[in-house]
């Protein structure tokens, strides 16, 4: 892994990438994928689906929303993946979730009854720990401060025999009160060089505090796993995403953080690196607009976008929104035809 | 209270406010103070205090960084207070933590043995609870969510003859988890109308998630009493101010709160209104470049800032820094002469 991770981006190109915000901005033009369907202006939902297939040769899927939707999976999607693996088509599975690692997404592909390699997720868990090596952090001899669940730490364990940075905070921190009596004060660690904000279902005021020491006294890099507003935590409801955790962070210190998910290009960098791709043959299918498929569009990928998660099609065609997707469907059930 | 704060501010500027950013801009050109001493490019420090204090009538003293710093009164302010009341000055104290009450405050004030009126005092708490009023909040029979702290559940109070409205959250919801089993999710009041966001050192994710959904579902309104980056919780170091949870429901949200706090001019329209004051013989006094001396400059009162508090003379110095202050003083000791 840590060989692969070196290869995930130029340190010029993650450095640009400090401050990067969200950039709602119409789709630049582009190739016309298939004359008789495509409309840049307006989204065309799927009605070709063997025509499609054929011009694609790999298939990047978001997970929550489109996969699954919090603990279910959304129907026909074992279906789905067996026609495409019967028609040689390469999947990647790509989610901004960062409690799970690479490790812990398998069990939850497997729990829902699909066989998916970890060689085939990526998660933003995994983002943040290529990050830390391409940028050669290990180096430093400094340690990670995590705000964040169990896939962060899995991503960074030395134990695990990934990138093997020092970490601390994340759940050890989650009772923990800084001494706010009089003259009290939290004395973090010497030695954070980092803090990688992920969602935390734990986020508490000793972690944020801790955070904005780092980043505000002692020069730690600020980096997040991703922003989105909300998230999958069950399918009841929407609930608080890392768009939370990183906010409260932003506000306590004035920075913007080195985002690692989506929709920073940093993971499809990646795969055209290892795997040699081309770009113009690789759908990106997501349920969300101002991530997923802003990421295609941006990347030069092809877009798909699902109404099977948190996009309403009313949403889709108001004309308020500015990312149109190539195209747009019920949920990836329609790529059976 | 109920009468004051109805002449508080207009419905129309109360709207205005919505969405209401932070704006580092150079103080417009306005009326030279003193001809000898004024630079409108360069800060200038205090040496002329008689002269200085001849030109006020009335003085607006933030409280954290000017008159004390966490714990500990700063140094020869009651001779400071006696010489101005002498003077026959009006004083006001302003400040933007939410955390007590202006009754909470007395006490404060007390403690430190400073003698002061409630009327005195406007805190951050009172502003937000002096907007509901203004904005008929009662009328709509709703319930405010707070994330915050006792000030601002005691500015609320029916029970206390203030503004009397019902609220929920704050410290009750402090020990509280959402339901996150597999279909679980959080059931909030259904009656909330409006969210008011304050310091909260409590801060959890039950409270984060049940502000996402009253203002992304039920479509209350994000009243934040601050935006403070930093606070003085104690005097031994800087602590994670209310920008942190302020931050947190702006990122999961996607919305800009309702200012009620400095550098929102809401308590300077209301002292205004209620005490015929001459704006431009009104001295803002505060540690703060982003906050006290904008707030002073965009609403036509001469500014001083203090070194007491967070702001280094360096940093006023700095070209960067554009918001320059009339007259700069080591701390509010120099009035003495």
């Amino acid at each position: 892994m840590a060989k692969a991770a070196t290869m995930f981006l130029l340190a010029g190109a993650a450095r640009a990438l400090r401050g990067h915000r969200l950039h709602h901005l119409a789709r630049p033009s582009r190739t016309v994928m298939s004359a008789a369907t495509l409309d840049r202006t307006t989204p065309t939902k799927l009605q070709d689906a063997e025509s499609f297939l054929k011009d694609i040769d790999v298939f990047i899927f978001d997970c929550d929303g489109v996969i699954w939707k919090g603990d279910s999976l959304i129907d026909k999607v074992p279906s789905v993946l067996e026609l495409l693996r019967k028609l040689g088509k390469k999947i990647f599975f790509v989610t901004n979730n960062s409690t799970k690692s690479r490790k812990g997404y398998k069990g939850k592909f497997e729990k829902l009854g699909l066989d998916v390699e970890p060689e085939e997720i990526f998660s933003s868990s995994f983002a943040a720990a290529a990050y830390l090596e391409q940028t050669e952090f290990k180096k430093t001899g400094k340690k990670v401060y995590i705000i964040g669940e169990v896939g962060i730490e899995e991503e960074l364990d030395p134990a695990l025999d990934l990138i093997g940075v020092p970490y601390i905070g994340a759940g050890k921190d989650s009772d923990k009160e800084p001494n706010m009596k009089p003259g009290g004060k939290l004395e973090p660690d010497e030695d954070i060089g980092a803090v990688v904000c992920g969602f935390d279902r734990e986020i508490n005021y000793f972690k944020i505090q801790t955070a904005q020491l780092a980043i505000n006294e002692m020069g730690a890099e600020f980096i997040a796993t991703n922003l989105d507003a909300v998230t999958h935590l069950t399918d009841a409801q929407e609930w608080a995403g890392n768009g939370a955790m990183v906010g409260a962070i932003k506000g306590c210190t004035g920075q913007e953080p080195t985002l690692v998910g989506k929709p920073s290009p940093l993971m499809i960098d990646y795969m055209e690196k290892k795997f040699g791709l081309d770009r113009s043959r690789i759908c990106m299918v997501g349920d969300r607009l101002d991530t997923d498929i802003l990421f295609g569009n941006d990347n030069g990928l092809k877009s798909c976008l699902t109404l099977s998660g948190v996009t309403t099609e009313e949403k889709l065609l108001s004309p308020e929104n500015k990312v149109i997707p190539d195209f747009y469907v019920d949920s990836i059930a329609d790529y059976l035809g």
